[in-house]
């Protein structure tokens, strides 16, 4: 067994305290990974709230890895000490089920196994980034480019992906009119990815607060929802929005502004049901899509095109014994656009 | 002016009486046809008993004709006196809008002339096919294959295209699972039209009370959907989902069911907003989308896919005295499958 420091909270209202838990012995394909920085996603704060179900206190949240391999076991072809690499949101799948074969681990039909608060093949608990090492089979473990310093690179492993996917999949690219609605960890790279895909891009936000910033990552323009002329006048603009929003929000309204053929695709998963009038996909055959990170050959892809088009996201780097007051900052919308921390003041 | 026999309601509850109502004298790309056959749609009933909004009664309405030409402007091109025609839910458009240039005038961004309850360029209120004869601009006629008898080629007008549609932009075929949810009007053509596409075809209706038909019609399964085992059992089977039922259903276990990437498409519309869980879409990447009716020149389409198919509806030929009768019967889903009135009685 290997020994980490990391953070853990031990219940849905605790502050974090340092503590130090065992990783895996490598096994023949598995990696060790020093951990450089880990990224604090939504997610973590939901996870870590037991907002999304039950929690195997002590937990150990993060699944926006970036690190330097420091060893490996015996059947390792992909990596080799010294390899800047990460991890996201899950560490191991089936590989065996139609959607593992097709290379969306993420939707294994068996259940992948999370980064942190799953249990993993050998039966014990996954815990995650904010940690100082952590063991994960080669298959599950991505390359990142030399031109991407690891702090920048974390947050790409679940905001980048994230992101990424839907937009590659729903064809982002010149031609297409591409909305990003909210300008938060996600919504920021997205702004960047589907830019620099060649799509003009329209951000959404609630207020004009971040607009200087929304154009410098390469909006073509900025607006704000909370004005009611914005709906008003981009109806029916729009070929593919991706919505980062996890709060419920009138979806009739967001549906009015697709073309014909139009897609919405959420990222954010409110946690209470959505309510929609059929009329507003019906009259313009709009759709309502969902999607979830991407798959790990996917976010191979990722990570080259960031590397390609020099895209990273803007974070602000912080100590592990910032997390409480980064967690409290994250859920009043005061962090651009990412926190992430620096794991060796663990 | 031209003078045609029709059947109008005068109020929301009150009976179809007999009348006569003035067709339009030819302009100059008009077609006149000789209704033979009207089909009774759903549609018709939700606006006749006023629950689609205003009406301004007395109200003809009827947008599943089918029907002989008998006169033709000095510039009609398409049509002769004699040919075999139809007419479905709409009978203008701009023409000139970005939808309208792509042939999908349903979605006319200026707004397309319903075939009844509209207004048309001259300003005069629509009246649809419940009556002897009506005036057309070519654009808006379809031919009608010679191996198709008129009183089953009306129901393709809406409900043929309508299923038709969906099914060819979502590419239903062979190697592709789809359900039809619903076996009344719309939902017995899904069947059939998917089955001649090479789908393998699933037919989901509340009971089995149909089941012998919807083999017949070429499904190759038949489930009940008051049996929770079904849910279960059919869980992430289906690619394509049509959904031709007009109330309120539990999306989300319809969701269930359908693969990665996976579609639903809805036809029918709910008067009232639906409720929705976005992970059931999120979970397994599936998109929720609506479709209207289809353009002419898909609907042109779909008549001929029919004449090759030798794919007709499931009629029940009715007189005109006969309508409130039918629509009686079609709220008590009492019809196999389409009423057709036959206009020779009005």
């Amino acid at each position: 067994m290997i020994t980490a420091k990391a953070r853990a909270v031990h219940g849905p209202d605790k502050p974090f305290k340092a503590t130090e838990i065992q990783r895996r012995s490598l096994d023949t394909h598995d990696v060790l990974i020093e951990i450089k920085y880990a990224g604090i996603c939504h997610s973590d704060i939901h996870t870590a709230h037991g907002e999304w179900g039950d929690v195997n206190y002590p937990l150990v949240p993060g699944h926006e890895i970036a690190g330097i391999v420091t060893d490996v076991g015996t059947g390792v072809t992909k990596y080799k000490v010294g390899d800047r690499v990460g991890v996201g949101c899950m560490v191991d799948s089936c590989g065996e089920c139609e959607n593992c074969r097709q290379g969306e681990e993420q939707y294994c039909l068996n259940g992948m196994t999370p980064t942190y608060a799953g249990v993993d093949k050998y039966g014990e608990p996954t815990q995650g980034g904010y940690s100082t090492h952590i063991v994960v089979v080669e298959d599950f473990v991505v390359k990142i480019p030399d031109n991407i310093e690891l702090d920048a690179a974390a947050p790409l492993l679940c905001a980048g992906i994230t992101t990424f996917s839907p937009l590659n999949r729903w064809e982002a690219g010149p031609g297409k009119k591409v909305a990003i609605v909210g300008m938060g960890g996600l919504g920021h790279m997205a702004v960047k990815i589907a830019s620099a895909m060649g799509a003009e891009v329209t951000v959404l936000s609630q207020t004009l607060n971040k607009q200087e910033d929304g154009l410098n990552f390469g909006a073509k323009d900025y607006y704000a929802t909370n004005d009611p002329e914005t709906f008003k006048k981009l109806s029916g603009s729009f070929d593919l929005i991706i919505n980062t929003v996890s709060a419920k929000v009138d979806m009739d309204a967001y549906f009015s502004l697709l073309t014909l053929d139009g897609t919405l695709v959420n990222v954010g998963a409110p946690g209470e049901p959505l309510s929609l009038n059929v009329m507003s996909l019906i009259g313009h055959r709009r759709s309502f899509a969902g999607s979830m990170i991407g798959g790990i050959r996917e976010t191979q892809e990722m990570l080259d095109f960031c590397g390609e088009h020099g895209i990273v996201p803007k974070v602000e780097v912080i100590s592990a014994d910032e997390i409480d007051e980064a967690y409290k900052r994250v859920l009043a919308s005061d962090v651009k656009y990412r926190f992430v921390i620096d794991t060796s003041t663990m």
